[in-house]
């Protein structure tokens, strides 16, 4: 997945789609400067935030998986850790304030260059909040996840296997990835 | 850590750094078609490649680091896996075939704006190479590790975990951040 870089952003000069010398990949090579302009994999941080016996989860405000349920995340911003990330997103999409506790999970959408990295995480107090990205924030019983209306097959799987671990009072952490093709089997919840 | 992009990728017209309606952080926006150039972190997938009782070590051609030692890592490329990437790397850096065995650690540099990824991997056989951005490639005994020639403080850093862990023969998955201040300990390796 390359996403198109006509101009240079260090000279404005057009660029070229081509396999610079001593590499093995296209990429967009300024026409005049020869500068390389690199494209790689984001991250998204994010949390599985705890409140008692519930877990909160995000109505989504925005296109794509519009009025969906989802973990609260977002991309990775320069300048911090994978930790500050995903508490500061929790904070950003529900308005809840978190602590770490551990890693949970790792996955690779490779068809979409993103690396999910989620973490189990402990809500201070009951405090959330819809606004932004978020048309509202809940709390949900482990027996009453809306399955059928998760956003995003990533955070079904995630979802799929925290349940699973807490019912086994026991969490590891899991990587994954969420293949392209749609015939491969989403690993789904059995309850 | 913010990357000057003084045109647009799409237009090529110029662009200034400023904080987009309904963001916080600035970016380079277009002045005239009013894209914004979002900047996020990169993933360093790499293996700690074993054989035997040993570990194969790189010696960098390039900078920084040159004439120093590491573990074969680099740039996640889009479209692929974690565990692709990692693997991709070592077959490149050092022209070893491995087969992963499991998550060691994840690493955030916040100052340089990278987030270390590196896997347990066993390698196929005994072959190895240097070339490109490698000197040399060497398979290091544990009580063999040059500790003081070693390129980067994470590389240190992971080792030293993994050397630890290797000790008491149980490997667990380190997370960690590298800190910008150099007065910050950094894990030294205790034999």
């Amino acid at each position: 997945m390359i996403v198109p870089t006509h101009f240079c952003s260090l000279c404005g000069a057009p660029t070229s789609l081509r396999v610079p010398f001593g590499d093995d990949l296209p990429r967009f090579v300024c026409n005049a400067c020869e500068h390389i302009h690199y494209q790689n994999p984001k991250i998204v941080v994010g949390t599985i935030p705890q409140w008692e016996d519930h877990i909160l989860l995000c109505r989504r405000a925005i296109e794509p998986g519009y009025g969906q349920w989802t973990l609260p995340g977002g991309f990775m911003e320069n300048g911090e850790t994978v930790e500050q990330g995903a508490i500061r997103e929790t904070l950003e999409e529900c308005g809840a304030e978190v602590d770490i506790t551990s890693l949970f999970s790792i996955y690779s959408l490779p068809r979409i260059s993103q690396v999910y990295m989620m973490f189990c995480a402990n809500m201070r107090d009951a405090t959330f909040t819809g606004g932004g990205e978020t048309l509202e924030a809940k709390l949900f019983r482990h027996d009453a996840i809306p399955w059928d209306a998760l956003a995003f097959r990533v955070i079904h799987a995630i979802m799929n296997h925290y349940i699973d671990d807490a019912a086994h009072n026991s969490f590891s952490i899991h990587i994954g990835t969420i293949l392209p093709s749609s015939d491969e089997p989403l690993a789904s919840h059995a309850p």
